[in-house]
C-alpha cells in the first residue's frame, strides 16, 4: 500500500482540500492497527466536521470501514436480501413489527442493530428486553437462521465494521458525532457487512429524533442513498417527521408490547402506517412485489393472515 | 474551581461560540492535570484552528499556560526589564547581537530562548554551536546572572509554561501549528514567564520566514501586542521582511561567528540596521534614551566603544 504523511493528510482536510481514496485507505488502515493515535484521528474528525466529506470521499472512508471487519457472505441465501434501517428516535419501534412482516413475504431480512444512542433505545436494547433473547448469535449461524426464518435479529459484534466502532467511540468524547458524512458512513458500513442487496432507510427528524431539522434529515437520507448506490445496493429512504413519538408507549418492554399488539391486527394508526410503507418498499426491493403500493397491500395481509405474527414467534 | 464538561466546551468553539475565561482555564488545567486526553485536546484544537479565539480567550489562553509553569519574579532586579522575541527565520541572529547591546546600555534583558522551528534554527541552537555554553542555568542563578551581568540568556526548562510545551508538541502533530492565536499564545507565555516589563517584538515573513505573507505577520503582530498589553507589559512590534536572509552566513556556527563581528564593528549592513532598530527600541522602553531614535544612538556608540562586545565575552 502506498504510504502518505498522516499529519499532511490532516492537513489537507483542515485545508478543505479533498482526499482521494488511497489516502483515506491510509488513515483508516492507520488508525485501526494502531499506527495513526487517537489524537490525530480526533484532530481529522473535528477538519472534517467543519470542512465536510465529498461524495468520494465518503464512499471511500464507508469502504475502509466496512472492510475492517467481516463482510458477510450471503450468496448461499435465495432471495434479494433487504433490511431497513431507521436513524432513530424516541417511540421508533418499526423494526421489531416490520422485519417479521417482511420476512413473513418472502423477503430475507438480515438485521444487525446497534445500541441506542443518547435517550432512544434501539433494537436491540428492546429486543433484551424479551426473557432469554439471545441478540448474540455467532456469524455462522446468523447464515443458517437467515436460510431457515428468513429473518436474522442480531446485535452489532466486534468483527462489523471495528473502525466504525472505534470511531464513534472516539466522535462521542470529542464533539464530532453530529456531522452528516461520518453518521451516513458509520450507518452504511454497519449495513453493508451484513450482506444486504437493497435497503431501505427512514431518515427521521424532529425534537424526538437525531435529527433534528428536516432539512437535516433530508441531507442525510441524500448521502445514505448515495452511498448505497456507490455499493450497487438499492435503496430508498423516507424522511419521518417525529415531532411526536410514534404509538403510545415509550420505554424498552413497553414498546416490545405494541408492537406484538400491532402484529395482531390492533395497535395505534401511525405507527402501522410508518411501518406498512417502509415494510411495503421492502418487499418490493425485495421483488415480492411489482411496486411500493402492491408492497404495502402484501404487508397488510401479513398482519390479517397471522403469517408475520407467527415469523415473530417463530424468532423469539 | 467550577466545573465543565470538556465535550460541551470543545462543541462550542466547534460552533463558533466564544469561551469564558473560566473555560479556558477549565481545559487547560485539567489538560495539565492529565484529566483531559490528548485527543479531546487535539479536537479542541482543530476547532480553535478553523474557528479561532478572540481577544479575551487568547489572553486567557496565554494566561493559563504560563500559570501552569513558573513565572519569574524578578522584582528584586532593578530597571525595566525588556525582552526581544523573534517569530524566527533562516539567518535570523539579531537576539545574539542585540542582547549584549541592550545590556551594555544599561537595560536588563531576561531572555529565555525556544529552539528552532523546523528548519529555522533558534538562539537556543546557535549559543550552543559555541562550545562550553550552558544554557541550562536554573531558575535561581537566572536571577543571580540577571542581577550581575544584565543579562541572562537560557534554554525554555521545564519549569516554564509546561502546559505550552504539551500542547505544541500536540499541534506539531495535529496540523495545528499555523494558527495565529495559538502562535500568539505560546510566544507570550513564554515570554511573560520570563519577569519581563516589556518586549520588543520582531516578527519576520517571507518565504524564508514561518508567517509567509506580510498580513499573515501583521495579524500575528497585532495578537501578541494586545495579549502583551492585556498583561500591562509595554509591547512594540515590528514586521521584518524576510525574502533575503539577514547577513551572509546561514548556519549555527557562522552565524555566532557573523555575530561576533557585528559586536566588533563589522558585519552586513542589512543585520546591523535591523539590530540597531531593535536593541534602540528596546533601550528606549527599557528607560535608558527618550526615544527609539536616541535608543539606536546608544545602540551604535556601544558598537562603537566596545562595552557590547566586552558584554559578550562576560556572559560566555
Amino acid at each position: 500500500m502506498k504510504a502518505f504523511n498522516i499529519v499532511s493528510l490532516i492537513r489537507k482536510k483542515r485545508d478543505r482540500q479533498s482526499l482521494s481514496p488511497e489516502e483515506i485507505r491510509f488513515l483508516i488502515q492507520q488508525y485501526s492497527k494502531d499506527e495513526m493515535p487517537d489524537y490525530q484521528m480526533s484532530a481529522f474528525l473535528m477538519a472534517t466536521f467543519l470542512n465536510g466529506l465529498d461524495d468520494n470521499e465518503a464512499a471511500a472512508l464507508t469502504y475502509e470501514m466496512l472492510h475492517s471487519g467481516m463482510v458477510m457472505d450471503l450468496s448461499d441465501v435465495p432471495g434479494i436480501k433487504v433490511d431497513k434501517h431507521s436513524t432513530g428516535g424516541v417511540g421508533d419501534k418499526t423494526s421489531l413489527i416490520l422485519a417479521p412482516i417482511v420476512a413473513a413475504c418472502g423477503v430475507p431480512v438480515p438485521m444487525i442493530s446497534g445500541r441506542g444512542l443518547g435517550h432512544s433505545g434501539g433494537t436491540l436494547d428492546k429486543l433484551e428486553s424479551i426473557p432469554g433473547f439471545n441478540v448474540n448469535l455467532d456469524l455462522k449461524r446468523y447464515v443458517e437462521v437467515l436460510k431457515k426464518h428468513n429473518l436474522v435479529l442480531i446485535g452489532q459484534t466486534e468483527e462489523i465494521a471495528p473502525a466504525d466502532k472505534r470511531m464513534y467511540a472516539l466522535r462521542d468524547v470529542t464533539a464530532t458525532v453530529e456531522c452528516i458524512p461520518l453518521i451516513a458512513g458509520s450507518i452504511m458500513s454497519k449495513k453493508l457487512a451484513e450482506g444486504i442487496d437493497a435497503l431501505v432507510l427512514d431518515v427521521k427528524f424532529g425534537s424526538g429524533a437525531f435529527m433534528k431539522t428536516r432539512e437535516q434529515a433530508l441531507r442525510l437520507a441524500e448521502r445514505l442513498v448515495t452511498i448505497g448506490e456507490e455499493f450497487g445496493k438499492r435503496t430508498i429512504a423516507y424522511l419521518t417527521g417525529m415531532e411526536q413519538p410514534l404509538g403510545q408507549n415509550i420505554g424498552n418492554w413497553l414498546e416490545v408490547r405494541e408492537s406484538i399488539d400491532c402484529l395482531n391486527g390492533g395497535g395505534p394508526e401511525d405507527l402501522l402506517m410508518v411501518t406498512h410503507q417502509l415494510a411495503g418498499t421492502m418487499i418490493y426491493l425485495g421483488g415480492e412485489a411489482a411496486s411500493i403500493e402492491e408492497g404495502i397491500m402484501r404487508s397488510k395481509e401479513s398482519v390479517q393472515d397471522g403469517s408475520a405474527m407467527q415469523k415473530f414467534r417463530d424468532i423469539v
